[in-house]
């Protein structure tokens, strides 16, 4: 067991540990759950685990103690990852960082860096990628099941924000709400980079241009919560992207279509343990979690081998801690992890999300001309 | 019993014959089902009709028939439309005709001149506007159910062009493929139109500018296959419309999603019979055909007066030839027509169409810059 | 086109009119729309008919004309139809039957035995046989799809009877209602007799015997609203079917499920253009009207050629319509008929489900006890 | 955290695990996944847990630790439950037992008793009664939403005994497929307790008669893997449970339909997060997993307090010992436990379930007579 640490509280909080829990691999150990020493010090019993409410004595403590923390979930605000991200790699600890894994381009650009120079392993919490049915559609589109890919459409709705609620005394939607710690443009950052991370997951290419329409559905908002976006890829393909958390009646509607020569895959969240393969000729096919067929990476992801019983979010996060925890056991084992376990993104992937945001910011300011989406350069 | 004639034939000619029996008001007399004398006569025996294969004689013909045609249903490519339509028109007949209203703006606006100089009644061949479904969810937004839309999102995805057909047999495929008699951008004559109709008749009001992007999925095509447009509203509300006759495995596939202050709305071509109310708060709500406690409107649009019976196609044309029917008796009648009659589409909303699809192939030759749409003038 | 004359009025009538429309090759000319001679012509009119409002009169009358009714779709109530059906046939006309059959088991023998007498073409309107995908389903079993079929599931469920309508001035429901004039098991004749057909249509066999619970959902209520049935069948197969008229909520809900040893066929009335096919290893396939790969029997029954286009109880009717003809045409032109035109039921079906009645009204009398179903002998 | 034992290996002791850590109350400490000693010892050393291969051994020694055990998660076969329950509740120690509660109706009783004598928690693991749609059904009806219940139907069907497995090396298909060991009625046993408690704990009222017919779909299987049950309520309400094991295709398949005088409901395993009801007037109404207006003990059993993430076997197992720990909380404080931590079923809901199982079979035997099921005596 990977003894971890918690940096951040509230929902998401809950949601990490009962999914290192189910991973099997992570015992959480200590916690800095606010910057606010009760606060900090009631969500730490409230889980029995060590309690800080300052990162650099967490630490420092840990390090002293013979069964200190090893890793490290980061569930902070946007804004704070950088110097926390850093702080922690630099200790030597593995890191599963939230998403997006900044708030600006260049911050994870720097967390980017200094993931590399540290040698540790970071997973990106793209929960989705953990999902049997997205591992398959990656494999369903790398053997060619569609042939090449010709248009792909995302959708990410929801309607946490469709009222007027910039007053609410909710910390996580007061932080969102305020660019200047949750970022630039919300509803990518906190939607669009989990759509643009699922198309290149699995398509095996990233967008390389972008054409944006960003704005709020809510009068007199000052953040972003509608982003409809066109996308461009080297291989010729072409996509759109819309996303809200103003759309009222949207429970977290997140869909994909992904439309090749040969056939089309379709996938939602409502539904996540299906994924259809409507091919050009013959009777569309559903894939279920579960199926001993499904490929390899899929079959990875799958924590109740049964068909029939729906998964979720704990299961998806847990599969990401289980890849965490490969990588980190392998490196101590000196031996190459299990290529399966690489599926999970990582500091590349951040980097691309949010140059990805920071290319649709340009191109919404130039009235949606095509703008370059950078690489992780 | 209004007596009917057909001009062009093809797999929309049978779906014509049976809505206007479906309808109870019409019986079919004459047909030029083709330019071939040999095809139109064959065409004509098979459907138990007069034959004819040329328009001018057709409308000689009938004129000096005692039981000659009273109403035209108009069913040839969209190039040939102005003159048949006009011709028809000026010929003192009600019309009921495909859609688009014509292959270009300058077309369409000749033959809603020639329409409002005739006083004959036209009505547009938008199926999709005689679903009951559909007339809900106008009523709801009009009653205030989901309060001011803010956003609205259209799909229209069909496969019958996925592959490369461009030397086909397939007469309805072969012109439609060819810019010179189906106008200049196939998928939005042929898809996009249908999708900005619904939308104009759910909201009550018409985008008035157009960002687009639209090009061929399959390589080498001629033909618009593909078209990702931005819509804008005068009301502040926005959108998306996604359209394309080349998404492999796709089965006509046609979805509404209207978001509002306090809910959304979402229909779907394969699922007619049910509309989707999804509020802020509470239950989701699912409204299907034949309920009782229908709106009015979408109760005349309801031919099977018990739930649970899809209806389709058909149907839905029926309606339209009962509305035309209605028009027509009201104007023998010398009185005014039911009001729900009216909500079938006429050549005003014919002109909205072409105008869009002309404001969106100028916005794409400006690489994506807003257009205005015009009005119908 | 065939001329047809319609014997019974109210909602079912404007269905078979519509259907009779649709099918291309009947052209309705006279009505008896009801015994009262104000509403049989006020009926008539509706539809443009030649008046009759008594059997004997209609028969010799339209025997008189040159262009008299050539065929009849009988649609009154049950127990009328043994004496009426009679009549016609021994008139020499082909009849379409609104199913039951007749009231009783020996009523529908002797119907049989008339329209073997006469060589007359009888199709009975379980509309439901005339759905392409219960035709793909039988083409499905019939090539070992599933392999041997082990059990089956019928339900059948509308809420049309959930509340106390004894006393409603409503003809259909009054009728029905009153055993004298519905039969003696009101749920079974109108619900259960299509299950009972859609199971042997599909597998090819019928059940040979049952044992039955009947009973009253609505407390007081002599009609039988509630029928839960277990069914053997030869083969060893056996299954369930359960039938209610007064389940409140349920909109026609009729599902069938087939369970063979390789794998299950599933369909719905509500989804009526998909079919299921769920095989014991691999990915559930998803059939769906209009598709080209269909047996040739589904897509005979198939009017819109197009995917993506619901169709319903309408074409579902044309298609029986279209069978009629086809028997009665190669009767005329003295020449087999198509083989895929036998599809839709007739006399010896009929006699088949007031068989399967008479059984499981023996098996409830003796408290659910298993009685033989006799074939039609 | 309450120090928790497991007693039993296999697929459902992962899930155990799974779901206990999700709780956020238990932490494993000791196992005995085998009575086979290496299997025994890399069982608890793949899971961290103190290891044992014998039942006398575990309880002695954890009794003599100070962090020993202080409950216990039974997951053995049926035979074993009487013996090794009654040894851990004599133990003193809370118990959450896999279902059925015994093999037998008397051992059953034995347990019920013994946990009586003991004082001590027991928790039975019917699943389904931790999913908070489930508690919202039951919710529902006892509030009166669909008025008095009529009607109800149950469907349970899985496919993993739909070939001859029985040579199977797989040991939990090979003790299930023994009838010496599963007990007598292997597909009432493993699925059918399961349709009956949902039934009793939606109704608040339990099924009082049975009618049933069992048997193999599978040609020589001495299991029964088929079995069609009617049931009779002393309140009047009639319904159906079809369940079976051998149904080749379908992927655990629980459904339950609840007809009222006003309403339906209607909820299937494979959309566990969504609850139909469907009244007899107006819309169909679609409540969700997360809603903020779903009944307390709903939101009790809802783990992600967001809408739009589904959960699963593991979250509704996770409630389950949420329960148990409230119990266990407040005998040790003295206290009342909360009402809404009741909800899960107990030794009393075990013997009920042997008590149908066994009524079942007698009234098999008796060629589907109706039978009295015992109350829990």
């Amino acid at each position: 067991m990977i003894r971890l640490g918690l940096i951040g509280g509230g929902f998401v909080a809950g949601l990490h540990l009962g999914a290192a829990a189910l991973s099997g691999a992570f015992r959480p150990v200590a916690a800095m759950g606010s910057a606010d020493p009760a606060r900090a010090a009631a969500f730490a019993a409230a889980h029995g685990l060590r309690a800080y409410h300052n990162l650099e004595a967490m630490l420092a403590g840990e390090a002293a103690l013979p069964d200190g923390m090893q890793a490290v979930a980061l569930l902070t605000p946007n804004h704070l990852h950088r110097a926390q991200a850093i702080a922690v790699l630099e200790a030597g600890l593995d890191l599963l960082c939230e998403k997006p894994l900044a708030a600006t381009l260049e911050d994870a650009r720097a967390v980017r860096d200094a993931a590399r120079a540290s040698g540790c392993a970071l997973v990106l919490a793209h929960g989705y990628s953990g999902y049997p049915m997205l591992r398959q559609a990656r494999a369903l589109v790398g053997e060619g099941a569609i042939g090449a890919v010709r248009a792909v459409q995302a959708e990410y709705l929801g309607g946490g924000l469709a009222e007027r609620v910039e007053g609410t005394p909710d910390g996580a939607r007061r932080w969102r709400l305020d660019p200047a710690r949750a970022g630039e443009c919300l509803v990518l950052l906190d939607l669009g980079t989990h759509a643009h991370h699922a198309l290149g997951f699995i398509l095996g290419e990233w967008p390389d241009r972008v054409s944006a329409e960003l704005g709020a559905l809510v009068p007199g908002r000052r953040a972003t919560d509608y982003a409809s976006l066109r996308l461009g890829f080297a291989s010729g393909a072409r996509g759109t992207l819309v996303a809200s958390s103003a759309a009222a009646g949207q429970e977290n509607h997140f869909a994909l279509r992904i439309i090749g020569e040969r056939g089309s895959l379709e996938w939602r969240g409502a539904r996540l343990g299906e994924l259809w393969l409507r091919p050009l000729r013959g009777p569309a096919q559903l894939f279920t979690r579960g199926m001993p067929e499904l490929a390899p990476a899929a079959r990875r992801a799958t924590r109740i081998p049964r068909t029939g019983h729906p998964e979720g979010l704990h299961e998806g996060f847990a599969t990401l801690y289980a890849d965490l925890a490969e990588r980190i056991l392998a490196r101590r084992e000196a031996r190459a992890p299990d290529p399966l376990a690489l599926h999970s993104p990582g500091a590349e992937e951040g980097v691309r999300g949010l140059g990805f945001v920071d290319a649709a910011v340009r191109s919404a300011a130039a009235e949606g001309a095509w703008c370059v989406i950078p690489g992780p350069g």
